[in-house]
């Protein structure tokens, strides 16, 4: 357990001498001096090449040690029906590669995996880490997760993917843990990381683009649910008849508000010159009327689905994520004159700042909390074969 | 401390011998002995009356000692509009007296203190216990309270007890702690405590009368929410188009599915007989068709509401509360039923067990909470004093 306790104060300081290591962890210092030599050799720690000038001393100066965030690699993977999406980070979170492929076409299991298998080669391929160096993965995907088998219990709103066994297909290729975990959930894991919802410790993060999601952090952790279930707002059923799951796969409170809806809703308005759904939202931020009433009535629609989960939940934030915040701070005026008509008391409200990319850095985040066990692990275990 | 680790354990053990109040704490004997005197002579401990009969031994027996606990008393009292109820329990948690109190009419706040009052000294008169000789109180009222100032902040379906400086008013007459929370988060505290929710970590309580709440478990706790407005389930806005608070002070949802609707439905459904709620609920309960019915679509309204709850936290069970349970089993079978149409999972359905008292029960809980806390500083401030 040395190795792991010098290892730790090692990376908690960023940089630090034997001297404050053995301030740092109440160690002797040649048992200090001992770990620091393992754990060089191991190579989880190097001598930084340019060590600070001291003051004049005797002797040699002593030795500045730095943990190596580039020791071993993680990737999170964001496996959507539309997009794969890969990043490759270091043992501090740092991306260092990623890379992208956008699914055409509904696939069976084996393409997908496939198309999966490739996108993570493609990130790797622009760095020098081999898929054996890597010493997790975190993979983010629609649906509700089981946690502990990796797999895809129920995705409603992905024709195909129920009964998806992501982690085990995926293990078969890889030498390291590999945890499987609902997108939104991981997008609010990186929130809270580096995103909006920093300080927040009660918030609900809605994702809102073709689909709608949302995830639940309480005191800080991901609420998952009793079936890892909490947060599928976009099959919330609000009216006196249930609506059931769309022809198209959608959810119902998804197809009265997903941007497939706010595409029509703008043509039928008159707007004849919108491509497709982000052109809408962008005419929307740039003040477009049509655009801009197509918002307001979407958020009238989600205001109504969004106060039965502040209601229930009294969050102390809402974080906005999603294709929807190319529409910008409209989106979050819209949600809260709405809101205030429905709900007793009234969350904050913010537009997430991660963009696309929010479940890829929540399942690197993921994957580093799997990596940091490992590691601790390895000389937990080490240190009691040899006590 | 020594004297707090000491009187931990005997409470832990129930009754214990000092030779075994040595080996639960590490203390030393003499001083497992001399904090043994001083919990004697504060009225913490005593010597059983009748010490077990042991194997025959030299000398005399060894002391048995025990946790007084009856040495002080906490109040649980439950303020709702129309009704008081204290009970008085012992630092066990038996209720050991209690008393209710009917409202009448709407009161001031000063005549609503002094039928709290009345309550109290009504329940204490059955028991040698005095008012000083109170440990803690711990209060429960509709609304949403303020925990920290003891204050109701919004209750709108209570008129006039908004900004009811319930702690204050009460603490007035009182030398001990005094802690406001809102009636159904201390429903749940006693369903956890001794009812239906004993083993659930995550589970909504829907306490449904004349009025209808929620309470929200998580992870074992409470869950307050960011303005202790977590849970507020009877003023769900489902239409499209806002209700706002009835003229009668209930909550869109309240009124749509509470007692008096229920009564009004049976009615209109050609039941003639029922003089009240009450009896339209035990009618359903012995087969009744007509109260059958009316509760049948009281359920599919609630399920409305609670489908959306149950989205947001995936909760393992749903505890149902409240004088709806005189319907019995109807109403699980009503809610499940309908439930099930609406939310992606289902949790499991009980009824409560606690009754009435539910509300004082964990209004109780809440004191002896206090009451620890202030049983340990007592003991923690004299060592810092006299270390």
């Amino acid at each position: 357990m040395n190795c792991a306790a010098v290892l730790a104060a090692i990376r908690a300081a960023g940089t630090a001498r034997v001297t404050e290591l053995v301030r740092a962890t109440g160690l002797s210092r040649p048992t200090v001096t001992a770990a620091v030599s393992t754990l060089m050799a191991d190579g989880w720690v190097e001598e930084t090449e340019a060590p600070e000038i001291d003051a004049p001393r005797m002797g040699r100066p002593a030795r500045v040690l730095r943990f190596r965030a580039d020791a071993r690699h993680v990737l999170g993977i964001d496996v959507g029906p539309h997009r794969i999406y890969c990043a490759v980070a270091d043992l501090s979170g740092t991306v260092v590669a990623h890379a992208r492929h956008d699914v055409a076409v509904a696939s069976t299991h084996a393409q997908l995996l496939d198309q999966v298998e490739s996108t993570m080669r493609k990130a790797l391929a622009t760095v020098p880490v081999r898929l054996p160096d890597l010493a997790a993965v975190g993979i983010g995907t629609p649906g509700i997760v089981d946690d502990q088998r990796g797999a895809v219990v129920q995705a409603p709103s992905v024709p195909g993917w129920s009964s998806l066994e992501l982690g085990s297909l995926i293990r078969q290729s890889l030498d390291c843990p590999v945890r499987v975990e609902n997108d939104v959930n991981l997008a609010v894991m990186a929130e809270r990381w580096n995103g909006s919802g920093g300080n927040a410790e009660n918030l609900i993060l809605v994702q809102w683009g073709a689909r709608i999601g949302a995830a639940v952090l309480m005191e800080g952790q991901v609420h998952r649910g009793a079936h890892g279930a909490a947060g599928e707002i976009g099959f919330l059923e609000l009216e006196e008849e249930p609506q059931g799951t769309q022809a198209d796969g959608l959810g119902p409170l998804e197809s009265a508000v997903g941007t497939a809806w706010i595409l029509q809703r703008a043509r039928s308005l008159g707007d004849d010159e919108s491509p497709d759904a982000a052109a809408v939202l962008v005419a929307a931020a740039g003040g477009d009327p049509r655009a801009l009433q197509a918002i307001d009535e979407a958020c009238a629609r989600l205001a109504r689905g969004l106060a039965s989960f502040v209601s229930a939940i009294d969050p102390e934030l809402v974080v906005i994520g999603g294709s929807i915040t190319l529409a910008g701070d409209t989106i979050l005026a819209g949600l809260r004159r709405h809101l205030s008509r429905r709900a007793l008391v009234q969350p904050r409200l913010e537009l997430s700042r991660l963009g696309d990319d929010a479940v890829a850095l929540g399942a690197v985040r993921l994957a580093l909390a799997d990596a940091e066990r490992r590691l601790l692990d390895v000389y937990a275990t080490s240190a009691a074969e040899h006590p």
